[in-house]
């Protein structure tokens, strides 16, 4: 029998009505045949008022043992009120939080690593006729057995883990997005939503700033060969695949699969770093030692003779203060001149399968931006990507020339829809 | 060093400045020279408002696997809040699950019983200098690992379990009530705060329907012999001593210790039983099938020809319908003539260890309620208590009557509480 894992985000479980229809929803796929397999998210914005709550009690809401054990209350709660909408519909059902589902991580509260996962208890319940219903977001320490939470996005990571250690036929995840576009329908109207998107280019969208999947879960898909389908819990469209290896037959691979934008990112630039081996090291030790996670360097080597060179790498937001503050105390130490940075700027990437054997790509995207009159202030890529940083005011206007230069846009305008976030 | 035990009510604990005053609390109580062990109930309305949820999704909101995990998210939530307010103010805490901590119960979802309890975990924090903070209510099957509740006043259990447990010098049960009154101040305004009381007599007293203390928490004192301490989160007063064997040289045992009332039962008659041995045995074998529990019992043996008697007996309104729809399905069997039931009846007891001594006490109390024109309909005596019958609209006068009666009343009127329930 077919086994499906699907994933419902916080907005697809927002109050009691959405809960039954989901059960309803879950049902049906198991009337089809299919062993069945959900994970839940929290309800609605549940998580983001426990956070509120922290906030008020204490001025250090990071990663603990007792955040971890307030952020999986939510879950808790939307796990076993959907497993009594199931059974209330005659089905049956039983619920697991990340403990009895067997989910062990490491010990890092606020951002656990799935460590292993021991699927017997769900598998013998499938097994029996039931809908295993299963709270996301959480695991358990295999060092301790506290409550672990595996972070953003953890919900899509435990359902994806959850398919691989079951080898699933398929992870279904449902939001009130109907799959992957070519870019945020908000911004671009005519975006397209796509039939289908290799796993290597969805992996690219998702480190990209496009929120539609989170990128822990999308690369444990990769790793694990686990195929995904994105789609909307309150419409029967099939959404997007996001498949594993090779495409159908008939179908070629998209040079430009779609256009992602992110806005969370700030700059820091380095000045005056001396020119000599070891420098950079130095100052990317400072910051891995602030704890922050840097995405585009660039170093523009010294031309004159004093031998120094500038630095600039992004991060988000959230990290630069305490990266400039650690910079700024050891900037003797490590002898350069000073440090600046700039919140205000945005990252545009092209992501495409097709972009390995193709030329000129980015040439047409440097060519659609300068007669916008966007300037590029910096530049890196992958195989399947190009990423751009421009003013973060221009990412919009950016967005929509480059989506136009790729032929990416629909005939119609694409539906929006009320909430695109998660 | 003295170790305390403290448990905080719904409402001590019901946003997070009251958390924060919580937190404080215990701090002191540590810096006191104490091992502080903290168990903690669900904020506020937490736990009525997710069985309002369950109540939008199913029928069947009664206890099971999932309505238990459902309902123990609100003592995480308050669990975890108070450890990180605790550590917020400089202390050191930690916050422990039922699981976390040792609880280990039966399988009985929704009512589950403690089986064993392992604190090692919660000795070993609090060896280390950490207050200790624990979720009310909860614990988890020895069967399977699930998680249990622990049923109506579970958190006041959780608090005596551990103190017995740990072999703790005081547990303290700590509410918007600043002690045990004499009477419900609310009913009787010249009730009196009662300094200390004998554990029998508070037994006797929840039993009879005073809500300050939960009668598995107090019999679970007795068992253990677990000296208690009721106060108030919101006052230094030192709250009432609820003691476990003799109390002060000096102090004599009073004849009567409180008034407590209980309007929340029925009564069903059975008409016409066959005065043959094993008919009442017979009825009670129904009674029990349909899962009631049973107060008071009166049997008005025939003294006609026809050798047919009448049984009454008391149970809580919520078992009333079921109780007399299994008695109805059984009455051609058993051979009775009929059964009535009565939702509109009170319960008034005087609870006092000195009554074991005393004479008179019964007679004091009839005559004071004829005098007051309140008929009694039933009668039930145990060594330390007097319960009568009345109607429910008499309840009130009735216990304002006997109060004085007893020369209970305080010389000035007591301070009434805002919300003095629970």
């Amino acid at each position: 029998m077919p086994l499906i894992v699907q994933k419902f985000g916080g907005s697809s479980v927002s109050d009691a009505e959405k809960i039954k229809h989901v059960a309803q929803r879950v049902l049906q796929t198991q009337a089809e045949g299919n062993q069945v397999c959900v994970v839940v998210s929290a309800m609605g914005d549940t998580t983001d008022e426990l956070i509120d709550l922290a906030d008020s009690v204490t001025t250090d809401v990071t990663g603990s043992r007792e955040m971890d054990i307030l952020l999986t209350a939510g879950e808790r709660i939307s796990m076993s009120l959907l497993a009594l909408a199931i059974k209330e519909l005659g089905g049956k059902a039983m619920s697991f939080t990340g403990f009895q589902a067997g989910i062990s991580t490491d010990s890092e509260h606020g951002s656990a690593r799935i460590w292993k996962i021991d699927p017997k208890r769900i598998q013998e319940a499938m097994a029996q006729g039931n809908i295993a219903v299963v709270a996301g977001f959480q695991g358990f320490s295999f060092e301790n057995g506290d409550t672990t939470t595996l972070g953003r996005g953890g919900s899509d990571t435990t359902a994806v883990a959850l398919a691989a250690a079951m080898n699933a036929d398929i992870c279904e995840i449902y939001s009130d997005v109907d799959g992957v576009y070519t870019a945020d329908p908000r911004v671009v109207p005519r975006a397209r939503k796509l039939a289908q998107i290799d796993l290597d280019s969805m992996l690219e969208l998702s480190s990209s700033g496009a929120k539609i999947l989170y990128i822990r879960a999308v690369e444990f898909a990769r790793r694990h060969a686990v195929p995904l389908r994105v789609r909307s819990t309150f419409s029967a469209d099939p959404g997007t695949l996001v498949y594993t290896s090779k495409p159908g037959e008939e179908m070629e691979e998209p040079i430009v699969s779609g256009v992602a934008t992110d806005d969370t990112q700030s700059k820091i630039t380095v000045i005056g770093v001396p020119d000599r081996p070891g420098k950079a090291a130095e100052i990317f030790q400072i910051v891995a030692e602030a704890g922050a996670n840097i995405d585009m360097i660039v170093q523009n080597v010294s031309t004159t003779e004093n031998h120094l060179s500038d630095i600039s790498f992004t991060l988000p937001h959230s990290d630069r203060p305490k990266v400039v503050d650690a910079l700024k105390g050891r900037q003797s130490d490590v002898g350069f001149a000073s440090v600046t940075y700039d919140d205000e700027i945005g990252k545009l990437s092209i992501v495409g399968a097709g972009m390995k054997t193709s030329s000129g790509v980015s040439a047409k995207l440097f060519g659609a931006l300068a007669k916008a009159g966007i300037n590029i202030e910096m530049i890196s890529t992958s195989e399947i990507r190009i990423s751009v940083i421009t003013r973060a005011d221009q990412l919009k206007e950016a967005t929509r020339v480059v989506h136009t230069a790729f032929e990416l846009d629909a005939a119609d305008t694409a539906v929006v829809y009320a909430g695109t976030g998660r």
